[in-house]
């Protein structure tokens, strides 16, 4: 409703401007039994903050998690588990000439015109800083996911002209992170990554695409019409900052095909089940997941914030002006783009499975198996035999 | 969560199988004072029904809605809107060899994994037939966006590798009707429909594309970031049956373009307002509209059910049987997908309207000047002066 | 949002006025597999239709249902389910009064404070005919809870001063039907009888109140704190046309209670599970199901239609006019309030269960062992050898 | 969906273990240009917080908020306000006797019921701890209720056997926060006190109730029937610890008045307008606002910690063995209930307000006219000549 909120069983609910205090994420319906820790979400946090490469931006932000409720001894609790990252570097006191004069395609007018007010910080809330919530909670659906064997990976397919070849699934797990742009095609990465310097150097910026595939997805997810797969993802990804299209399966190349080319034939796969013999569907069916791969693509548009001198006006003066985005920025968005993605596409799977009762309690604890669920978790505390004196629970 | 809501304010709740007794659906938060009969509908209802030409399924279905409540006098009252749509040529005894063994790319597998039962009559919910529902919705949606000076155009701009050049909001109003296509190109049009007739004698279908402008739309409405304009369209766009992409602004193009390119200086309206000097953004920055058109396209893929044959597997009996699909079908979606793509996006853009306080009950009743809202619609029936009884009000 | 919907999961959506057209309401998410057909349902409307007896109102209202969509061969398809009750009595074209000049205590004025607008015909959506929907829709989520081993009961236990004795869950089962007023103790039944016969002489009216029982709910339902069983169970009671007041366990008299009264021991069930050793709680500790009986009461206040001279004020004119509400009305809403309140128990139990994956498919279908939901049901028609050909689904 | 969240436009999101690391709220949907500082939600913070007279709990807690976002200069943005308070108290490493064996009617078991896990800290996220959340939402809240000229009082009016008087709204006003107990009827009060301190004596605590008024609410706002006022009151205070029953108007006692008693004549107010003579009906009929003061009623169970020896059994165990609260506890909940009552009540309100269009942002920043709303805020930093550079938005 207000824009902060994702999801109907997992839920996130989020808080935080670019150069405000903190930012915060709750999660509720996070199952009981998960083994969590800090760790699980800062190394996906890692992935998106700032200043991990010369081709973001120098913002000095160690995004730093604090788990601040529902988890207890490493494992989760059933109830909402709220997280909240320092914001750093914020730099709230500096000047800000841009209040009264937005800057050229960012949200500055938009944000003013619904609020009535203007958040001058760095975008305040319009700020893609937001992400790092998203990246937060979807560190822990990546988790409850894996659990039921479903593995999310993405990579960047596109950066202006230069597309990379179609790639393995297998090949996203190993060069994603092998190279500054998180494209799963080394040679292709290679040329992004000059191509990114030279747009750099002449001030400029310039846009991309992100693909992602879901593996591992039980059939039978999703509520058509307008909760299927396919409608919650195209939300997803379309809250993402800078998207301006999503597409699945054969995507907008699926207007040129004819029915006999597109339509696949069903076949028996091993178990005897029906199973399509291609994936032009990519992964559903009237909305529906097929148990095959589910393939998306997102565009992400060029950063807005430029070096270079463009015009603006001036609400208050009545002026045009000279306006110039100076400091730190990031050339291009897809390469922090895909821990976002990914994190966007877990939720909205984790959301599924809950939804669907796919998601299975006793598998949630991984290797740890004397984890009970039965009841109450063991604990080296638990102690039956001990005095019976406790805490009141008012508070 | 169940699939047949849409909405949050002005909120659509749809129910109906494709060869099952009616089609219906309840409008619940439609402001009071709107004028509304059932002709409203109905104009709406006859663009999307079957048979209207011959390159649509020649079922015979009027489509004949009947509002059940929510309207008084001619006006509506503020409560739900019950509507229903008679389904006539259902053929529900017909014979249907697909139970067990399902038809290429259609829902068949995936709505039996999610239910574990099957509809075997003509796909049941999931035939597109339950976008009668949201034409019917979208018809009132319609005319409260037009109260507040907000329309809605679409037309088909790709028929398989046919793609009609840039039209004018002017050009959709004028020519979108006057062919069976629906493309606002007389010419494009043209070889469209040629194209099309020889898909069908080929006993196949094709994919196509769907544009549409939305104009009038206030600044300042969208909840980012999950509640954004862009996040809420895609959402609407792929629940659309066979929808496979939603771009908005330059779209999937928008990878190509560099910051400086896309980046829009900022001037002044005739207003003194700010207004960004391009609409590359399409209406939208930072997912709130900025006042100026908003224009989107969606894909959709060529109708599964084809009169070739195919190859399907009987879960059954574990053989493979030839599939073939007879019988009425249409070769081609977007002409009638049109009405629905239009109703859908005057269903997200009537909530945003409403969530952003920008309806505007005076401005509802048109011409009906002396309606009034005050407390109560002047009627002939009401007399001040008429004796004191009246009909208890429990049941 | 515009109070036509309950539930999460398993949720309702109603529309219909006192005297338009029909009454109708949406079920969406009853699980596929429920055998299920008119008549389960009309059974329930049965309880509650007007003029089943000499102390209801004699509004000649036989509430048949019919469902159009949902179901398929005698079960539910888990899509959703679309019921009709078309109004007969309605007398639309009835004269009527009271447009500008409010009812004393009814809703006209709020009414028309809130929609600007007001509906003569009997009351229009504030009429309690809207109970009607709620009742065909509990009727389903009885049977879901059923195959689970819930069962709901309610009776009346006060009618003005009379009060029933404490009455246990299977006298519910056994007295409710067999008398008029719906109490279990069939002394005082008798009594209330003669009682409201007095007020209808007298040309009068009289408040009471409902005590339901929920047997056999599992322990772990609910989510403290917005969403405990005793939150949503007070939003289901209180949403009773009449209710002013609803209360669990001990209710108000709680306040009396030292902590040591109140609280109940530990101990173990047959099946070495904890269990208090009482049900002060009312079968809810922390908002949660104990697995204990839920025991819950409401309170009607009289019905505010009543044959004597009233005043109210005409806004048209300024004028004070006699107000006289004639024609047919009910003395006392308790006796048809039972299925409403039973109505309502079931719809938030049923949604709990499912939002608690609490209801098993495989026992929905009760003695019809062959039904098959591992992916479709059998069916006579079901012949897999059948030739390959098929309705296509595109509308 | 999970327990944790209220309001449909105010939205409250919540998370926090009694002993976990702290307590926090984003509220999501408070409109832009309310002036607002943390001394406005610490002032209702300090009427609920532990520790502040000698019949509460000895627990140490400040109960510091925190204002992490939503924020600017002393206004808020229209953006989600998250605030956190730090748990200083929680004694988390504390030894903990009950983890299997629950303490006698509390949360213990029910938690570990629905979640298979167990919180042994105080209680975890079942502990009435959560209330401080509420409360600093509800501050704000308030403060917008304010800007409307709404106003809500609530006193303790029953404490065990001990009730009192009927109190004014204006004495409420005055006497609440004189005395420890928080009743308005001083006399009331002190022997309430002396009563309690017996109970504490004792060992024992005891039950009592919450009247509560709102005061200027407009008519027209609620949306029967499941989203009545009273439905949604009724969510509201069966969502506070420990509350078993809810009334409103004439309340439980509805049952016994006549029609006639009941019925309230309609008259004109001093604005011409209609209302009812009296008000019984507590300010709301057919569940929406009539305008006039509303009233309502919460019972609260005594408190089920208490320093008596009691019985429970441990599940790991099965064996049966003492149990027995020791330190700090509140010996009856009213007192500190008031401002959670309060609270919830402003929380529903707001919602209603918003959901009515009846929030006037020109109003909210009270005295501060200089506040311009019409773009954005003026603020010292606002240089219109400034040289045109900034923070780039992108994180």
């Amino acid at each position: 409703m207000n824009g902060n909120e994702f999801g109907r069983l997992f839920r996130v609910t989020t808080f935080g401007e670019s150069h405000g205090e903190a930012m915060g994420v709750t999660v509720s319906g996070c199952p009981a039994g998960l083994e969590l820790d800090e760790a699980d979400v800062q190394r996906e946090l890692d992935r998106r903050k700032p200043g991990q490469s010369q081709i973001t931006t120098s913002r000095g932000e160690p995004d730093t998690v604090s788990i601040k409720s529902g988890t207890q001894d490493g494992y989760t609790t059933g109830t909402p588990i709220g997280m909240v990252i320092q914001n750093k570097d914020a730099r709230s006191g500096k000047y800000e000439p841009f209040i009264t004069a937005p800057r050229p395609s960012h949200g500055d007018f938009t944000y003013s015109a619904k609020f009535g007010t203007r958040n001058w910080g760095g975008g305040g809330r319009s700020s893609a800083r937001e992400t790092a919530n998203w990246v937060a909670a979807g560190a822990i659906a990546k988790k409850i996911l894996a659990s039921e064997g479903i593995e999310i990976r993405a990579h960047v397919n596109q950066i202006g002209e230069i597309e990379a070849p179609d790639v393995s699934f297998e090949a996203m797990g190993e060069h994603v992170e092998e190279n500054e742009v998180r494209c799963a095609h080394p040679e292709t990465a290679e040329r992004m990554r000059e191509r990114i310097d030279e747009y750099q150097e002449e001030g400029d910026s310039i846009g991309g695409a992100i693909e992602f595939e879901i593996r591992g997805a039980p059939r039978g997810l999703g509520a058509p019409r307008f909760d299927s797969v396919p409608a919650r993802l195209g939300q997803a990804m379309l809250s993402v900052p800078a998207a301006t299209s999503f597409e699945f399966g054969l995507g907008r190349e699926a207007r040129r095909y004819r029915g006999s080319e597109r339509n696949e034939d069903w076949e028996f796969d091993d178990d005897g089940d029906p199973i399509p013999v291609g994936n032009d569907h990519g992964g559903l069916q009237g909305g529906i997941t097929t148990g095959q791969p589910i393939r998306g693509e997102v565009t992400l548009h060029a950063p807005t914030s430029i070096p270079q001198k463009q015009t603006t006006v001036d609400w208050e003066t009545g002026e045009e002006k000279e306006a110039q985005v100076i400091g730190r920025h990031d050339p291009v968005l897809p390469p922090r783009g895909v821990p976002v993605v990914e994190a966007m596409a877990a939720l909205t799977m984790v959301d599924f499975m809950l939804l669907g009762g796919r998601v299975n309690p006793d598998r949630l604890d991984g290797d740890v198996g004397e984890y009970d669920t039965d009841y109450h978790p063991s604990s080296p505390e638990n102690d039956p035999d001990a005095p019976t004196s406790a805490e009141p629970t008012e508070d």
